[in-house]
This record gives C-alpha cells, sequence and structure tokens, in this order.
C-alpha cells in the first residue's frame, strides 16, 4: 500500500498555503511553502501562478490526498470570491491528478489540531509545530496553517473510513 | 487588424453558458452554447470539464477579448463560491491564451443591451436577437445571457479605448 500522503491547502489569491505531510497515524512533514502572486496582476496570471506551483508540487509528490480549508462565516464578499477563486484551482489540479478532496471549516480544523474550534492562530501553531516534531513553528503562517489543514485531515481518516464502510451496507 | 473576437460569458458550475461574437461595431453572431456539468461530480472534475470545454473554444476561435459576468450583490454565500470557481476557471484558460479579461456587472449588462439596468431576462434576450439579427432569441437562458455579456463589452469598447488614451497622457 502506498504511504498517504496529505497536501493540505491554506488558499487565497494573494497568499496560498501549502503543507505537505506523511503518514495516517504516525505524522511526518514533508514541505511546507507559499505561494504568493502580486496583486497588481491580472486575475488570470496570478490563478495560473497557483496552478503552476500546484502542478510542481505533485509532479515531485505521490499526493494521495488533498484537504483545503473551506470559507468561514463571518467573510466579506470580495473576500470569499478571492478565496473562492483559489479553491476552485486546488480542486481542478485535484481532479487532473486523479486525487480526491475533503474540506474542512475553519473551526473543524481548530478543533482537531487544538482540541478547541475557537483556538487563536499562536495556539495551532504550536500544536502543528508539536504534531510534527519541528524545532520550531513553521513560517509563514499559512504553510502553518495549511499543514494545520492537512492534519485534520488525517485525524478525521478514520471516521472517514468508517462512514464508508457504514455506506456500503 | 485582427477581427475582434468576443466570448462572453455568463458563468456557474452546474451551466456555464458562452456567446461568441465578431465585430466591434457591427455586431455579427458566432457561436453559442451552455456547458453543463453534473451536481453529483467531485468539483474539480466539474471544473475541468468547463476548463476543457474553454480550451476547445480557444483552440477553434482566435479570441481576442473575454468578458465575464461579474456576481450580483444579492447572492447568497454558496451561490458566490459556486460561481466564483467557474469565474476563476475562466480568467486561469484566458490568461494561458494571453486574452485580457473584463467584468461586468448584471446591471451594467443590462443596461447596455436593453437600455435599463432592472430590465427583464425576456428583454434581454428580445434585445440579443435583435442586435445578432437572429431569427428568434437564442437558447437556453445562460448562453444568451452570454451574448449579451459580450454585445455589453463591445458597446463599451469605445469608451474603454478613450479612457486608456487619457490614462496614456
Amino acid at each position: 500500500m502506498l504511504p498517504v500522503l496529505t497536501l493540505g491547502i491554506d488558499p487565497g489569491t494573494a497568499r496560498f498555503g501549502l503543507g505537505l505531510i506523511e503518514g495516517d497515524r504516525e505524522l511526518h512533514h514533508v514541505a511546507h511553502d507559499c505561494l504568493t502572486t502580486p496583486a497588481g496582476q491580472p486575475l488570470g496570471s496570478r490563478l495560473a501562478r497557483i496552478r503552476d506551483g500546484l502542478q510542481q508540487l505533485f509532479d515531485r509528490h505521490a499526493v494521495t490526498d488533498v484537504a483545503i480549508e473551506r470559507l468561514g462565516y463571518a467573510r466579506r464578499l470580495t473576500s470569499a470570491v478571492d478565496v473562492s477563486h483559489a479553491i476552485g484551482i486546488a480542486h481542478l489540479v485535484a481532479a487532473d491528478h486523479g486525487v480526491p478532496v475533503e474540506e474542512y471549516a475553519p473551526r473543524e480544523i481548530k478543533l482537531a489540531v487544538a482540541g478547541y474550534g475557537g483556538a487563536d492562530k499562536d495556539s495551532v501553531q504550536e500544536m502543528v509545530r508539536r504534531f510534527l516534531n519541528l524545532d520550531r513553528p513553521p513560517r509563514p503562517d499559512h504553510a502553518a496553517d495549511a499543514l494545520a489543514v492537512a492534519i485534520c485531515h488525517v485525524n478525521s481518516y478514520e471516521a472517514r473510513a468508517l462512514e464508508r464502510q457504514v455506506g456500503v451496507r
């Protein structure tokens, strides 16, 4: 069986966080990064930059799972639009590689990683550091958040496997 | 000088309207279509279907301009998310082909085509039919709306050219 290689994504058009972890029980940090695109460029060029960055990552790593942070509730419409553009690109590239995608709400991610849905940024980053046995919290914030999404996904892996079994009956 | 070939888009993940017109003063209908994607499929596969449909269109036609209907005001968040995914794909494919994109608000489009920002669907379709000298209003609705976006773009072409000149001074 191939190792589970989960790509977590903290999506945005200006900053697109990526966090890659290996394992389904014991977790290992593989890589993290934050793609950035300049505000002055046309939207299509910025989304192409994100698409290309994702393609490169899929070319280098045999990603088996993609997990994306879903839009929060209290977003402004312009922010929701911006984030949705980037989320769409993530779904597109994952589909091109035949990799299934799950989305998680911000509260779900905080709950899974820090044990509390209202956890602050520092607590989440510190827990990501501990989960992955890192010397210091990963930087920048968006890359740390992306790792948190990946951890959340793996943590709910068994729950989902059970759901699928129940669904099959 | 190459003819102006404007692709109008009425974006959506379930139904993605396309309307292609030629000309910068006298307008000619070239083609219209509505890509549909099944609700049961993963989002990534649906966006890939839209991307592939757009690619085919760009392969067949030397599109010079892309015009997209922007999100209206009163949308629900889930609807805004859905439409934004599709809008992002349109920007992406246009950028891949080096074609500039403009977005227009629903009211702008109705104003440009039917002379009134609050015009109803039937009036817009009837005006699209007249502008393009068609025997009957184009179907389905999303394709007719896409043609309306393209007409709106061409109608504001001279205004934009003037703006660019003024901007250059």
